[in-house]
């Protein structure tokens, strides 16, 4: 079993070395890691934020574990030199398809949401993002536009092939899940022909799946949904724009994103399971960077995604899980959650539940 | 003052009925007002959701008062006869390209925020949202895509000219505002390119401007940032896809959409002000609809807008404010607020109080 681990940039590095010190309090057998460059410190070593050397080493590897990347440094440069792209071109370039990202309230911590506590401990849902296409990878640039200004220019769409993979995902996962046995699709098909395709390409995936429900909902509306009726959903299907901005709002209403990891996944099958990508959700953080302060158990839960999404480990991933939930049982909070415990105190503590 | 009254779908009769009849107690003297069809009783009285005669009717107009339009009727029709088409058409025709949506909590109903008191009571912002580019009027299609399926695709842009014009509206509006001072640009600068055209723009459009604070977003984390930290905002300065999104988000943390309007203005300059088109951000409902349940306020409160911004009636429009706001402090609450007054009630309860 092969890791790729990818620290990146800001509280990049210090979040990664705990869940990788986590990894290796369980002394898995066959287990090894290796470090690479990705992001704005890839740039400033190699003058490329996913040097051809990363790609190299991900593709050879069953998993990746990544941290964060995006540098102010970096807010300069030319987009495609940007840190950023190093995930997004992770992403395409390993065909990591299926992102998928639980938002849910620990038990303990709802007042931490700005919702409501009655609201907050309804929200139990899991995205379902297309990561490959969409406006992110259509062909762009700039161009005189009719009024005759510059204009830039993005295009949007998704091909019926694009749509059923990803929505198959969803309707698996939905099974798999607890019990709602829901997949809400999101679009914005009254007004997009990429939404009515997907909607329709959608509905035709969902044939095969006839014990889950399903159900469409525009964009606009289910950001409101979201945060007035959040027990309505059990896994929301979306396209890579849309999704980023709701998985990114349903974090928030959970009130911790310190907490919160997400797997991408592909279709590539190693030895072990299926090849994935890693990480938390939370950013690069550049404002508490290499202070000690920032919190890694969303890193520490991205790492029992992978054992159990890559590599069919699901005792040692709830090993894992459980040792966080203990930690945070036992008040280890990080600042984030309003505690004062730093990174390595957390990364102990969880460690020590193990 | 001539007014075209467009009913529409849905619930929409019902609360405009109540608006029209507060508009003329006030007894205006020359207020001129005019019916036209709209959206899906349009399309099955006329065979199109937008006349020509509805347009020509809005052009000859000083205002246009709007109610809803959506007819789940029409949800088999070819995208280009749907209801949503009357309003995605009068924007565009009309050059109606600055839609000015406020969100905030009304004193004594921060009870009905999805959101914890203590943020509900921060929510206080004004959404400049463009109405006439971006993915929403480019060109779009089906064709095969490069993996041999069929896709859908929608052309994302924005131009120089189309940017600057929405910007002045957001910073005059922020002068304009209250105390803040403080314009939000929202964008997707990290991966779209109509992104970085759209911040460069307004960050170009900003310089006349040096008494208004600029900050730029991301959207995810502009969604994310109007949960957690809303009195964060003055004015939101949005596109036209973001700003649909986003603007029903804030809207929906306010948490009593029947009593949100909105104003969509253009350059166009009658004798009397600006022309406008007023709506309430509810939608036709079409469940409640005929039934006499629906909260009429929101058209009210558009309709008082209407004086305001296209006729410079500045003390009429805050009588009806002050009515609305009299009317709820009474306890008169529509079954969105979890009260019991029906359409005709409420719109009566505000006479009374003008
Ligand atoms: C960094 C950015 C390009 C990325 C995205 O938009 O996909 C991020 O927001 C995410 O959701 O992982
Ligand atoms: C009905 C729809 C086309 C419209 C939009 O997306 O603009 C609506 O959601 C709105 O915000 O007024």
């Amino acid at each position: 079993m092969k890791i790729a681990v990818m620290p990146g940039d800001g509280i990049g590095p210090e979040v990664t070395r705990e869940a990788v010190q986590v990894l290796e309090a369980l002394s898995l057998p066959g287990l090894t890691l290796f470090d690479a460059d990705v992001g704005g410190m890839a740039y400033k070593r190699h003058g490329h934020p996913l040097p051809q050397e990363t790609l190299t080493m991900a593709r050879e590897s069953d998993a990746v574990l990544f941290g964060a990347v995006g540098d102010p440094d970096c807010d300069g440069l030319a987009r495609h030199l940007r840190p950023e792209q190093a995930i997004l071109g992770l992403r395409k370039e390993l065909e990591l398809f299926a992102n998928l990202r639980p938002a849910k309230v620990f038990p303990g911590l709802e007042h931490l949401s700005p919702l409501s506590p009655e609201k907050a401990a309804q929200i139990d849902m899991m995205f379902v993002r297309e990561l490959n296409g969409d406006v992110y990878f259509g062909d762009k640039g700039t161009r005189i536009g009719a009024d005759g200004s510059q204009e830039g220019w993005d295009m949007m769409s998704y091909s019926e092939k694009e749509v059923t993979r990803i929505a198959h995902v969803a309707f698996r996962t939905a099974r798999a899940g607890d019990d709602k046995n829901r997949v809400t699709s999101v679009d914005k098909a009254n007004v997009l022909e990429t939404s009515q395709v997907w909607r329709d390409t959608v509905i035709k995936a969902a044939a095969p799946h006839p014990d889950i429900a399903l159900d469409h909902m525009y964009v606009d509306n289910a950001a409101m949904q979201i945060i007035t009726n959040p027990g309505a959903f059990g896994v929301i299907l979306t396209g890579n724009l849309f999704g980023d901005i709701l998985s990114d709002l349903a974090s928030a209403a959970v009130g911790s994103i310190g907490l919160l990891a997400s797997a991408s996944m592909g279709e590539r099958q190693s030895a072990h399971g299926t090849f994935g990508l890693y990480e938390p959700i939370h950013g690069s953080a550049p404002d508490i960077a290499g202070q000690g302060k920032a919190n890694p158990m969303a890193t520490i839960l991205s790492a029992a995604m992978m054992l159990r999404h890559s590599f069919g480990l699901e005792a040692e991933a709830a090993r894992i899980e459980a040792a966080v939930a203990g930690a945070l049982a036992d008040g280890i909070h990080g600042g984030d959650l309003g505690g004062t415990h730093g990174t390595q105190a957390i990364g102990e503590a969880v460690r020590e539940r193990l």
